[in-house]
């Protein structure tokens, strides 16, 4: 077991992991997940025998924000049964075959009336979309469009047996605390029946992530979110707003096992550290990454990044969400998702993790006050040139003093000083560490 | 007659339009204007049989600004007769033949004596100058210069009949009130005799664009002024102090009828709203426009932009001032001046106006302040996603509404906000609007 | 002799001055100098036959910033004898054959104990380095490497006869006072012995400069240090810390004899006057320059430019330091520094002040506020069209008064005026020196 982040980053072994990966989203494939309901306490059980997971249920009527807790949904049957009596569509084969958050329903009508009620896709005639209407009260069937097509005339039956009733939000909440009480926040989204890519390949990959940093020394504290989208991360912002200070930087995760190419959504600020980090994370795994910027709209991230919290948060994925044909279908399956990605996406976010660290351990995102701005302090009486350990050479390490105590006015952090320096943050930071020693820096933040 | 301002664009028959302003522009042409006097009240006169117009009278000596408003000028005649008694120059041919605010004189003198008042332009020997002396006492006139190569030695008779005495400097302002308190400002000069590009054709473009939008329903109000240049609207300026506040664009008008391009001169601020606006109203029609940066010289612009007023005003034309050959001289005729090019300069005017109208009327240039800036707020509940009328498809309305929602932190107006989504700013304005309705959004301005 | 700054650079004759600069660098070059002691004093004697030259004696024991003022070191003989008695190495040869700062020794050791106390260059086997251990207790010599490896073995005598002990630091100012209370800082160091471009080159460069400068008349005061390196700009920074704020421009004098081309190194700010005016003055002399950023390391314009003080300080020189091989070695000889090269450094320091001075007279660094910001004040009333004398022709006047009163809103000083409007800055200059006599502007620094 590696004893460090960096090591895990180095001896990630990407075959077996990946069909570690793979294997899990396999076994949480069948829970009929909603954004309520026994399909997520399944899904965060299976979790919780992998990480320390905490299972938060927040009664239906709670208000959070702007918004009120759901009504809890549990689907037992729904089917459609033709003019001949026989079953059309099955919810129990495939949870997509129903549109999540039916209302129950028990009825015959004719075609005509049914279609109203049935949600197909022309250009994909083989496949079965995923559709949802949880703020809306109606029930709905999915199915191939050449089905569809395919229907005869006639009265058909349809029974969607459902509860829609008082319950309660559930979503999982995994800490690991770090050296600091500063956090990253890392979320995914628990509500996607079946689908594999959007959204197992998260699930899949933040539950890995939480195992093996939990194996670890870590600077940074580290919060694990499973919540239903939108109103999850609502719920769990409602409940921590004090705490959302401590979140240095955070990740939402999706879309992480297709074979496509990383890309990542920058944070509303579109110049906090994550959004530095992430790029020179990737590009240290030889990796190339495609960068956006924020726009309020995708997952959790929206919620993260609204202007009351304004939070460093983004997103890094493989193909983005909509931009794959089998999005949001019942094509996003487990072939879609690649034991390789998943294992090379969750590198990828330990490398992030590891950077974030590299840098956050040595002070990088600190500021500090030169306390003898005027010249430059006598470096050599403090031993200054010679005592310092560590990664730097003499003339390295001089250097980085001298950029540290020449910039360090207040307005430069460590991360920027060695950008401007051409120095690795560590060689500045060691340097600044020094000269807080030798009383000649104090820290602002 | 078009009911709205879109629809005067759409409509506009330039061929018939262009006759009517070249008409007006021959109408005025003879009338000897300068910078106070009858000239301008005649002027004036004939402008107010077409627009509702109130003339100002500001007796000579008022304090104005930095200025004084100066003493009035009447010329009667004005002529240089040769040694053989024979009439060689005579304003009675052309106002251009006597130096404006010549003061009187009646004398006899030899030719050498005479070349001192005597201007001509030797580079366009058949064309006659065009010259003025507002703050210096003399006189003098205007030739060809091939005539006055050809002048024979001998004694000079020379008689300006004028009157230079305490009257008043008179400007014309028609106010078209709108739907807002907030103003656009047209402002030309009607000062220059005789001339046509420079000036009858920005005359008779800011008479036309006045009866126009006089006929169609206003977001603003339209202030436009017919102002002697520089001291007419240092004039205006000083005795409408606390109403510049309600400008919030402008536009001065010259130079408008010859066949050139369109030129448009930005505003000191250079990012004013109404330098976005040109540009794209322009392109809008199809038009190509040169964008200069704002100097501090050109027409009255100099005035509205100075830094104690730094006014969001441009100014559009055609060829700028200078840089064609006949600007100044007898050759800026009415041949000069194109039907065509009077037409298609109203056509962009409107243009312009009916896109800042089109905008302002939907509050593009309004900040909001996001009232659930915590999270995302609920839009389904409130029945935002499916309630929203109007231009935009349901997914770009919700794009809008989220854009708005997540940038409305009050230093982003809808404008800018358009922009950055990427989406027209009707669609985002309509966003605010609904979002403003339920209770979301606070507007700051 | 020339009569003007102008003049100065215009007539200034490369192949005698280069001589003469040259003919000094050799008579200083046999002087032993350090970072202080009896060198020092002797190379500013020299200097002060030319220039008038305030020489100063700070205590060993002085608080200086951060730092003490060190011991004084003066060095009688020093030499190392072999097993045979013969000498082997002798500072009567060189005085870089001693570690500066040598602590007195006379002691006789095996040659393994004695290599720990030689330096030599194996790249480079002919040369003698140069070393200093002006802050750690110790004593060594240098010799060609060669000459090392053929050392035989056997006990070898060694005597460093010199003495460290309380005395003085000893550094000299040149002030040549200017018609303003601005000062330009001129530094060079003189603590190197032997080593012609680092830095025999500075001082003759910084003496002759001095010597020019008193002859011509001078907008701003120049002060001219003869300091040893970062002990001796400190310890003037110590004693005039108030005085730090009459500098408007600055320059660091260093390796400016050899062949290579300008190097400018900006100041911390990078943006200062000085860092725009160097580029163009070598422009102007058809010289070209690579210009780079600041960076906390070179010379003394580390202290000017740490962040206590953050003076206008660049360093203009021609091969950077450490860039030639010859660098700290007795390669660095008279053969290295060219009469041309000395000549030609000259030159540009003097085009540089001569722009600095051009631009300063007439205020390019001032800013100011319009008095009558409303409107454009009358310009004609007060005959500012017709009475300014100078450069410019009517015209260019009358738009340089026209841009000065549109952009003195007090944040915009002359230069970048000048820069908007396209005109010279002695343009815009004269403009607002007719505008402030006229009482329409008010200056602002």
């Amino acid at each position: 077991m590696p004893s460090s982040l960096d090591a895990l980053v180095r001896e990630l072994d990407l075959a077996s992991t990946g069909a570690a990966m793979h294997a899990l989203a396999t076994e949480l494939q069948p829970i009929p997940r909603s954004l309520t309901g026994d399909g997520v306490r399944a899904t965060l059980a299976a979790i919780a025998e992998r990480i320390p997971l905490v299972v938060h249920e927040v009664p239906s009527g709670t208000p959070v924000l702007d918004w009120t807790v759901p009504r809890e949904w549990n689907l037992r049957a729904a089917w459609v049964k033709g003019p001949d009596g026989a079953t059309v569509v099955d919810a129990a084969n495939s949870p997509l075959h129903v549109v999540g958050y039916s209302v129950p329903v028990r009825a015959r009508l004719p075609l005509a009336d049914l279609q109203a009620h049935l949600h197909s896709l022309p250009e994909h005639p083989d496949w079965v979309p995923y559709r949802t209407s949880y703020w809306r009260e109606t029930w709905g069937f999915c199915l191939p469009h050449h089905q569809r097509e395919a229907l005869p005339n006639g009265e058909y039956e349809v029974c969607v047996d459902a509860t829609l009733t008082d319950g309660a939000l559930t979503y999982g909440e995994c800490f690991l605390p770090g050296e600091s009480v500063r956090e990253v926040l890392i979320s995914t989204h628990v509500c996607h029946p079946a689908l594999a890519n959007d959204n197992l390949s998260g699930i899949a990959l933040t539950t890995f992530l939480a195992e093996r940093l939990a194996t670890v020394p870590r600077h940074y504290g580290y919060r694990f979110l499973f919540v239903p989208g939108t109103i999850g991360s609502i719920t769990w912002l409602a409940r921590n707003e004090d705490a959302v200070a401590r979140i240095d930087h955070g990740l939402v995760v999706a879309n992480v096992g297709d074979p496509g190419g990383f890309h990542y959504k920058r944070s509303r600020r579109g110049d906090a550290p994550i959004d530095r980090a992430v790029p020179r994370a990737l590009a240290g795994l030889g990796e190339s990454v495609e960068v956006e910027d924020f726009v309020p709209f995708g997952y959790d991230e929206r919620q993260y990044n609204s202007p009351g919290f304004d939070l460093p948060v983004g997103s890094l994925t493989r193909t983005p969400w909509s931009r794959y044909p089998e999005y949001h279908t019942s094509a996003d399956d487990l072939t879609l998702v690649r034991p390789q990605s998943l294992a090379g996406s969750l590198r990828a976010y330990l490398a992030v993790a590891a950077l974030l660290e590299a840098e956050a351990r040595t002070g990088a995102y600190r500021r500090y006050r030169n306390l003898a701005p005027k010249g430059e302090p006598q470096l050599g009486r403090r031993g200054l040139y010679a005592s310092l350990g560590g990664t730097t050479t003499g003339r390295e390490r001089e250097l980085a003093l001298l950029w540290v105590l020449n910039q360090s006015d207040g307005t430069h952090d460590l991360s920027s000083i060695a950008e401007r320096a051409g120095m690795p943050v560590a060689a500045i930071a060691e340097a600044a560490e020094a000269l807080v020693a030798a009383g000649l820096l104090a820290p602002l933040n």
